[in-house]
């Protein structure tokens, strides 16, 4: 159900501060985790789950690099080994907790979920955070109670951004007719395409007078487990066709969105976006953010009842179009890293 | 489970306006409708469920006749049928969803939900709506959390007033010793009762000197799936003890009743109680229907308290009474419905 | 699951009034019991779940001895048997409740789950109550979400204390150490032993200078389903290193505690602490409650999280070590008794 051998994004760096208290609990594909750093900084990532009893270390007490249960006291370190049974001297070998690579890159932190010697920070994908000297960003969450397959299904096809988000991101029912540019890559799918000559998004339409027109770029990498890496920029509207506008830049924007499933019923959604400071106007980059923000509780409301729906009748005879070849081709992929592990396994 | 050839109450007729997002969302019979009016205030009823993906109609948009999904903008008409899915020019001829036959009678909204070719609006139970001229009625409603088959079970027992309603309808035992004349028809129970010499019951001793005695008529026509017709008139305590009272008649009332099953773990209780203009005093009518809506809470209660021990025990032996036998016809008659529809089927 | 052939704690007295509405509702071993008392005083225990057709007696009526179901007012007396079926002369025999053994013992209610015939006095466990003569005490209630089992292996091994109480009971790590002398019984296990040379506990800690020492000697008395008796007292650190300590008594204190499970997912949680009056101070009784208090909180806490855990992985590997003697010998016993009786009944 849920690929092992994936980095998932288990949050965003600043919401895991070295204080001593400072312990992070998250549900990722299915499994409980527990986050802290160590004095040095590093991240460790360990199953929140005592050897001993099951309590959950994440009611436990950081102790320089280790991490102590406080049900009966045993410590653990951050390769998950017990290195301390209080009132015992020897240390039984089977004492140890799941420890989890963990990798922070560009202000994510990422947790590798499978066989430890397969996770290649090459896997993870490129981002742009909110620390980066050229794009000033903005980040938040959101929880969404939803299968992740459904969350794919929403990022891989933007049509929907005429009709779920059309007093936010829409305006205009152009990105119905989108046919984007796909490219399947080993772990993922490309997307890119123009929409062209349309209004102001509905966020931004008291920023230009009526009539002002513009070609928006789209250039979308998609990777498993459901990471959406968005390229965005906006032009005033040229007169090409096809190929690169040839109107002016006004706005070059990058938007990082990593998806983590908790279990098959909720997931948690990490986001930012902003734009490169050549490109940003005093409060422009805040409107971003804030129109992203309520866009995504527009996705929330109609993922959540789409949902519902879906557990009421799984075995509904659905129907297909078009616009559904997005999702179509990068469920495939994932459809077929999940066999390939699976055969692994057996 | 549930009837699927039978009228099921959706609501009020005041409950749905025609403004542009009145949008009604209701689970009958373990099925997701919503309901919306045409600009001829004509009421369509829906499966509230996208063909595309499942996505809520009812968060989706009113559009004339239509109804738009707002997931990815596919449009539907009022008998279901996909008239535009965009950015592509051909509709799929699979792209329906379900439609349901619904009549509006009587400032009640009824929903058909078995086969449309047996829709007959003769089914509708007799009722009194609240913009009747001849009588001066309220509506309410009330959310009861247990299966329909104790609602009914409740509904065709009145003994039960003189205990679970001895602080609103009751205030004698006497509803303990009725005989009521029952009438099995093709898809209901009538039954017909007096209660002779009684007080006035507890909501209205305020009313009338400690010593006064009253002769109480009550006329039922119960229908599937569960719809409650009473005429219930009062009468100063005659001679009579068979047949019709001797003495004056003080009231003449009139409350409809019907019991929507969402699924089998709760109900929509949609109810109306008044009184023939001519028997009315100022500040009655308010009485009796705060002094049903008290004693459909004090229903509620037991039969939600029921509820969760039948859950518990769901195998235990039950002992049967002399006043079972209004429940045991009643269900004998949805039993036998059921019966007929799954044949029918197979 | 349960063992049904014992007793179980339903409430401190106190909670049980003579007033004409006072009905106590509990869920004990998994069943629905309503408690209420006679005009005598006596305490009654059935089968909440009347006869007919399932309505909780609880939402009943006491009358006299009896209770009155307010469904159709079926009346029940204290030996369970139904004794008036209103408009109905004859009372038929199946109409009974379950009525359960209930015995009132140093201001707790007992109530027996199994076969009447064996509810020995005697298997009710040593207590002492609020109003004993030579003892102060204070009661109290929790409640926590765990199955019982896991507040048995919290119970019989103290070490935790250490722990979980570092804020509260703890303030040293000797409780890790403890090497207490155990006995099983036919129906428990007695443990007794000192904690010696130890600072005073963090609750108490303003009370002494900051060198002070402290010898404590522990004696439980532990028996089915949950039932905990602590004598626990306080010297001043002596010089013994075995026996009896020869410091000072400066505090003698008696808790008892009754652990009774709901169902496999949740306790109540009675007890009482306090000491002998020659050894207290002012204000010393509430201090010692409402540490007691604050501790339980610090236990629910870590038992919910977990059976949280648990539930995730019901066939995680656990790994002992040498404080689970406790929990083992208990639980053994435990095991023992409810395999006994699935052989009587077989």
């Amino acid at each position: 159900m849920f690929l092992r051998n994936a980095w998932y994004c288990a949050g965003w760096s600043d919401g895991l501060s070295q204080g001593a208290n400072a312990l992070l609990v998250r549900r990722i594909a299915g499994e409980s985790i527990v986050l802290y750093r160590k004095p040095s900084g590093e991240v460790v990532a360990l199953e929140d789950r005592c050897r001993h009893r099951q309590a959950p270390l994440s009611l436990g007490r950081k102790e320089g690099d280790a991490l102590r249960c406080m049900y009966h006291g045993w410590k653990f370190g951050p390769d998950g080994m017990c290195i301390e049974v209080p009132g015992q001297p020897r240390v039984v070998q089977q004492a140890f907790v799941r420890s989890f690579p963990v990798i922070e890159k560009n202000d994510w932190i990422w947790v590798w979920m499978g066989d430890p010697a397969l996770a290649s920070e090459e896997l993870i994908c490129h981002s742009v955070g909110p620390n980066h000297p050229e794009w000033d960003l903005r980040t938040a969450h959101i929880e969404v109670n939803t299968n992740y397959r459904l969350e794919i299904a929403n990022l891989t096809d933007l049509s929907h951004v005429a009709w779920v988000h059309q007093d936010t991101f829409g305006g205009t029912t152009a990105y119905s007719a989108i046919r984007a540019k796909q490219t399947v890559t080993a772990r993922g799918l490309n997307q890119e395409f123009w929409v062209r000559g349309v209004p102001a998004p509905t966020f931004a339409k008291h920023l230009f007078p009526e009539e002002a027109r513009f070609d928006l770029h789209f250039n979308v990498t998609f990777t498993v487990p459901c990471n959406f890496i968005l390229h965005f920029r906006v032009f005033t509207a040229g007169k090409a066709a096809d190929g690169p506008s040839d109107g002016q830049l006004l706005l070059d924007t990058f938007s990082s969105q990593a998806v983590t499933p908790r279990d098959g019923e909720s997931v948690d959604y990490y986001y930012s976006w902003g734009a490169q400071r050549g490109t940003t106007a005093p409060g422009l980059i805040e409107l971003l953010i804030e129109s992203n923000h309520a866009a995504f509780l527009e996705d929330k409301r109609i993922l959540e009842g789409q949902f519902q729906r879906m557990k009421e009748l799984p075995d509904y005879r659905m129907c297909d179009y078009h616009q559904d070849s997005g999702p179509a081709k990068m469920l495939w992929v994932l459809d077929k890293l999940l066999k390939e592990e699976a055969e692994n396994v057996a």
